[in-house]
């Protein structure tokens, strides 16, 4: 079912022929990037924020929900329709060409369909970048929509950190414009409105436009994987890297055995620098980076990194058992297969969990202890950024366990891992893909209800219409007529 | 007028004898630190959360206003009652005491009525701080309602970016309390409340409880007051130190030659360290920093920072007409007494404005131009935060100037200034400093409608009685019934 010919007529004048897709050529914006297939009403593609708010008006006076998209690269249903047919997608794939660069503020306005590797790209001659180091190419306002994190979070910090201003669109009757671009660091003159349109997946409002900070690029990097003593020796590792090398660390990414021995085992390409072959129970990959060229007198970062290890191995109750120094493309490469080698064991089911930094391996070892009782035959591959407390905690059922017949087993698990995590150790059950439609009854079952009512409530003032996958609060206020 | 006796007891039965004061004593919560002084109806001091939501369920049902106070060091009359005498401080000083410090996580749980130098005292000797700079001594609530920035944003961020949790109470008949507090960096389940409770001046709720991320303390730090070589290069300066040194960038302020003038007049401390003790126009402090101890065969940082310096000095176009490299303790002296030096030259007339960077120079020299025709006589002695575009940009009128007899004279100049910052040039009329009294008439000339809107929206989902000095939104929406 697409939109009635009235409805893409009217559309068709404000966004013209290529601003429209309603029959052929939807497939693509109807697909999740890993899970499930909607059906849309129709494709929107506007090419500026006055065409969003003109659209967005239109849509909301004949009732017609909106589903934001802008990248869909995303792991929570977050940004495709849902089976009905009566959602229209609202992409931002064609408001993605304008770029404004102010190298003296280190910021860049940009369109928010732009993608993360193009305006990387773009900003590359500088010698800048806009410092969210991610497996996925996203658009830069489902970056901002869904708050982002990345590998590299514990230097530079999330899509929040980074965020100076945005254009936003209500969905509204109006289809009003929000401009919260002042591309300044300080500014304490009232509710930084910014902040509820980060992170909340479109609910409240549709990003078109973004100031965000940039970064010198890195221009020394050295890299090494560091085999903890022990699980129970991470997180003193971590702490005694950081002391000795402070704003220089990078990342601090940790990998399961499970997980690296599935990367070994299904990208050849790998090498194992392991002795023997033999992958150790738990690996961090260690970066330390520096912005600079280097210079004459200065002792080169490998030294750096190859002196502080020494100290840190010579500590009483020493946290390092071994350090593997290596080239950063051979090291990272590992750390970005880690998803493709888990893939294929079998099903993969995946949470993207966080933590306070002390809680993270203690976490993984009570599911690794409880898993075979409560499911047996469930492998699992963690992997995350222990520096900044997310875990990628993936569990692989092989293809062939009667677990797969039961119908109520993948529920059960979610439930039982999420309430552990939540519930027992007071950990988040969405680090960096926010909610999307796969969260929702987490979002519903763990929000406290004032917060929920002050939720609904927001969403009354921003965006009263219906927006996003993601039911902020009451279902039932949000406006749901039937179309005009 | 203080509370009538029925109100003091009840109070009392909450909050024990210690807990209010309704005579005497109440002069330093009714005093502003730079300005104003205003008339309490008493002054609460409650000594936890439990406490706080109890006197606020009672006052918010017995339609007492509440102003709370965490500190009262600000500069814009937010923390202090008005003249009428029927608004009810609410201080923080008792609520004090609690500290939980995670090492693991480098974060802290903290009462918000802890002062920062105390914070910081407990934490030196585990190697950490919380890196927010200041010349004052806040308390930690008071921060976190003001957002504050400092002298060290450039490299640490301000009080936003390192609280990772709140507890607030809210002005409902409740005294709702908001448990913010989940200790993670990385958290994108919904709406990130505590935000809004970030650098809204205390009107949607108090600040109860904070959790701050923590950083290492510096153990190297070095430091040099530049001579760019003109204004126009003090901007290319800070973009080649950028490129240069990264992250152990730690401070990069600007300073006239007026502010430094006074302060060298008036602190006969300071050594004057410039050739023939001529002022040069304007200087920078530039500081970097390491957070580790000094390690064999790293070059010691002052050579890091006199080799960078030798590199912009041979540039083409070179921003560097001189570099004095001095003790850090020195250094910094001459930038704390500027607000001290310059307040003797006459009777100052304070801003505290942030711009983009490029535009803050800019600004000046447009006042500079400008001034003496509109308001003669009057000095600029502007300094600030060139590194994140905040700028304290301070007048000094001579206390014989015949402008002091006009009554209009201070209203008009503070139209003109803050009219040509954020008119012109899209700047920022209260860059850390928050709103307080003193900006709520800008507050309702440059905030668009429908944020103000938005703002009554929220205040009444937060909290719908009178709390805090700054009225966001239309007052007549917030319930101002007479007692009963």
């Amino acid at each position: 079912m697409t939109l009635e010919r009235l409805h893409i007529d009217a559309l068709t004048a404000i966004l013209g022929d290529k601003g429209i897709v309603a029959q052929a050529g939807m497939e693509a914006y109807e697909t999740g990037a890993r899970y499930d297939r909607g059906r849309a009403a129709a494709v929107l593609r506007p090419r500026t924020t006055a065409e969003v708010s003109a659209a967005v008006a239109y849509c909301v006076r004949h009732a017609i929900p909106l589903i934001p998209q802008s990248g869909n690269t995303g792991l929570v249903s977050g940004s495709t329709p849902d089976a009905s047919g009566n959602e229209a997608v609202l992409s931002l794939d064609r408001l993605s060409a304008g770029m404004d660069l102010d190298l003296d503020n280190r910021s860049v306005r940009v369109d928010a369909g732009m993608r993360l590797s193009e305006l990387n790209g773009r900003l590359e001659e500088h010698g800048l970048f806009f410092p969210i180091d991610l497996g996925a190419d996203p658009r830069i306002g489902g970056m901002v929509a869904t708050n982002t994190g990345g590998s590299r979070f514990l230097k530079y910090g999330d899509v929040r950190r980074n965020t100076l201003g945005l254009t936003v669109v209500l969905a509204d009757e109006q289809g009003s414009v929000l401009d919260l671009q002042n591309h300044l660091r300080k500014d304490n003159t009232g509710v930084d409105w910014k902040q509820l349109f980060i992170g909340t997946s479109g609910a409240f409002g549709i990003v078109t436009e973004c100031v965000l900070n940039l970064e010198p690029l890195p221009r020394q990097v050295a890299t090494a994987l560091l085999v903890p003593a022990s699980g129970a020796h991470v997180l003193p590792l971590l702490r005694a890297m950081e002391e000795r090398l402070g704003a220089y660390l990078s990342a601090f990414e940790g990998m399961s055995a499970n997980a690296v021995k599935a990367a070994f085992a299904h990208v050849p390409s790998l090498r194992n620098p392991f002795q023997g072959g033999q992958v150790p129970d738990y690996v961090i990959l260690a970066e330390i980076s520096r912005t600079w060229a280097p210079r004459e007198g200065e002792q080169p970062l490998d030294a750096v990194l190859e002196a502080t290890l020494a100290e840190i191995w010579e500590l009483p109750a020493a946290p390092l058992a071994d350090a593997l120094p290596g080239p950063p493309q051979e090291i990272w490469a590992l750390r970005h297969c880690l998803s493709e080698g888990v893939k294929h064991l079998g099903k993969l089911i995946a949470f993207d969990l966080s933590f306070r930094r002390g809680d993270i391996m203690a976490f993984c070892d009570r599911m690794r202890a409880d898993m075979p009782a409560k499911f047996p035959g469930i492998t699992i591959c963690d992997f995350g950024h222990i520096g900044d407390g997310g875990v990628h905690f993936n569990l692989v059922v092989p293809k062939d366990s009667h677990l797969l017949q039961d119908e109520t087993f993948e529920s059960r698990l979610r439930d039982w891992v999420i309430e552990t995590a939540v519930g027992e150790y007071d950990g988040s059950f969405s680090a960096e893909h926010a909610i999307g439609r796969r969260n929702q009854a987490f979002y519903d079952r763990y929000t406290p209800e004032k917060q929920k009512h002050m939720a609904a409530g927001l969403k009354a003032l921003t965006s009263p219409a219906r927006l996003g996958s993601v039911r902020f609060g009451s279902v039932e206020k949000e406006k749901t007529g039937a179309r005009s």
